[in-house]
């Protein structure tokens, strides 16, 4: 069974396997340095919906149907759904996913969301209370523009710390471990605390994000014992520019220097020069994207063989932001290997 | 272990107990029925606060601080907080409880919340995963009529079928089973399925709702093989006088009758006649303050001995309702019981 090591590590023993993923995305993502990773682009993308957010709904279901079929398991064989996203109410996982009459946990942590259903998904999978899990998010750049900025017919100026939301949704799909198919498996996940450092600029998320990953990152390594050396890949979710130099700063403090091995989803699915998207990707679906595309497909391929995932949120509304708070943050942490 | 039975439920082995638990509310729950039940009552609803919404986080901080003194554990014995609430990126609780350094897990079930965070926070102690979680939820009045109605001022007319937002919050602290202590535990939970069939009316939220509690008590008995007379109390969360009425007539559809146990939260926190609360309570803080004060209260008396809690949520937002889309809904089912 899975215990707790140090304060805040769940370490599984059953290892929970990755039975299949899938991510899908919008033209902006596909014109990217990993567009032609997706399974699946909508250059359309309005998805052929009426509004941004149906569209948005349906990027979730289409990404939940691509990792099923991945998978060759019936949706009866699923027994819990996680998933979560960036819109008011989560409805885009709501209606997205309503019609699998799967058991469904709607779950929000911003842009940690796929962290948090991959955690959840996994601890469900190694208590053998679920024989399969679905984790997915999704974020949509046209209704997260209305919902947290301006109507796009607006054309409002971004600052250079402002990252671009992702249209994109990423799923994997989590059963139960057996090393016959040697697929890569969830090892351990750390839940991160809420972290306020007292940052008010909505135009710079990385900034507020960064301190919440630093935390969930060093927790983890003096959890396990283990230094970023021991790591291939130690990934955070849209800290963009701004919010990576910052983590890695936070972090040599701690005198934990992890530059030679992290990246961050924020600065690899789109092109910081070519695409104007200032300092980087953000939203629920970047960090699932590029997760469930480009970084599953290498450690399938073995050419990677044991990361961290870190997907950072950004705890704010836009009510909160207007009435003068701050942006509480949080990270959640998932290290994902391959049982060599 | 843990065991799945039937297709929807699980079944716990090591008996997750009800450490302590705790509840507030505002003036007018405090003059209704159960007024004398809540641990706190607060009759300026500002709570000191210079904005609803942070007074609604500051409802979840008090009701969590009085859990915590009431079950005398220090807070670095509590390894997850499981939170939720109606509020757009769920700020009464990531603000509310920021400060508590718990690692935080945020839930969106609309007001199916208390059971979601109960259920997952069993699940966690159950597999020994944590030592302790707290599961807390909360509504406000003035919060969710400014987001999902008119502001207050504009003195709107309420429908008949419209429910009053609890202003309140309740907190369960669950902890490793043992039965020294004789304390309520939790024996199964089934989770819910969205079920849509297809009410649009926002003022009839316990219409739409109905459907999605008859589905999981449905669940529920068969996958138990138990039925109605083996519980004291079946206890949905906020269906209110036209959600009852409706999940009664689609369970005897099903020769499931369940009228002789049957209760709400949201016909027990007001008094329908004097109020003036048209078809009753709702909100996570409905079914999270009645569950956490009087119901429990029985179950330590011993005056209750067996129950199901069955929370509702309706997962549309303001704006999937102005987008002409229907209300999709999810109920989720706790067994709490003594055992004797």
């Amino acid at each position: 069974m899975a215990k707790r090591i140090g304060n805040y590590t769940i370490k599984m023993e059953n290892s929970p396997q990755v039975v299949s993923f899938a991510s899908v995305c919008g033209k902006k993502e596909s014109e990217g340095p990993i567009g032609e990773k997706f399974d699946m682009v909508f250059d359309d993308t309005t998805l052929g919906e009426d509004t941004w957010e149906k569209a948005e709904s349906q990027l979730q279901a289409e990404c939940v149907n691509i990792a099923l079929e991945k998978s060759k398991l019936n949706k009866s064989e699923i027994d819990f759904i996680f998933a979560g996203d960036l819109l008011n109410q989560c409805i885009s996982s709501t209606f997205g996913l309503r019609e699998l009459n799967i058991p469904f946990l709607g779950q929000f942590g911003a842009c940690s969301t796929m962290a948090q259903t991959l955690a959840l998904a996994s601890i469900m999978v190694e208590a053998k209370i679920a024989r399969h899990c679905i984790a997915v998010t999704s974020s949509h750049f046209c209704s997260a523009e209305r919902q947290f900025r301006f109507p796009l017919e607006y054309g409002g100026q971004r600052t250079p710390s402002a990252q671009w939301t992702v249209t994109g949704a990423g799923a994997i799909i989590l059963g139960e471990g057996n090393n016959k198919n040697s697929r890569p498996v969830i090892d351990s996940v750390t839940i991160g605390r809420i972290i306020d450092f007292g940052i008010k600029d909505t135009n710079n998320m990385g900034a507020a994000m960064a301190p919440a990953a630093a935390s969930t990152i060093s927790d983890f390594f003096k959890d396990t014992e283990s230094s970023p050396s021991d790591y291939d890949l130690i990934l955070t979710g849209d800290l963009g520019e701004v919010g990576s130099r910052l983590l890695c700063e936070l972090l040599e403090k701690e005198n934990i220097d992890i530059s030679k091995v992290h990246s961050d989803c924020g600065l690899l699915i789109y092109d910081q020069k070519e695409q104007d998207v200032h300092a980087g990707g953000s939203g629920c679906g970047c960090s699932a994207s590029v997760l469930c595309s480009i970084i599953l497909d290498k450690l399938k391929e073995k050419t990677l063989n044991n990361i961290l995932f870190i997907a950072t949120g950004a705890l704010m509304s836009p009510t909160s932001s207007q009435q003068g708070e701050s942006i509480p943050s949080i990270a959640h942490l998932v290290n994902i290997k391959n049982n060599l």
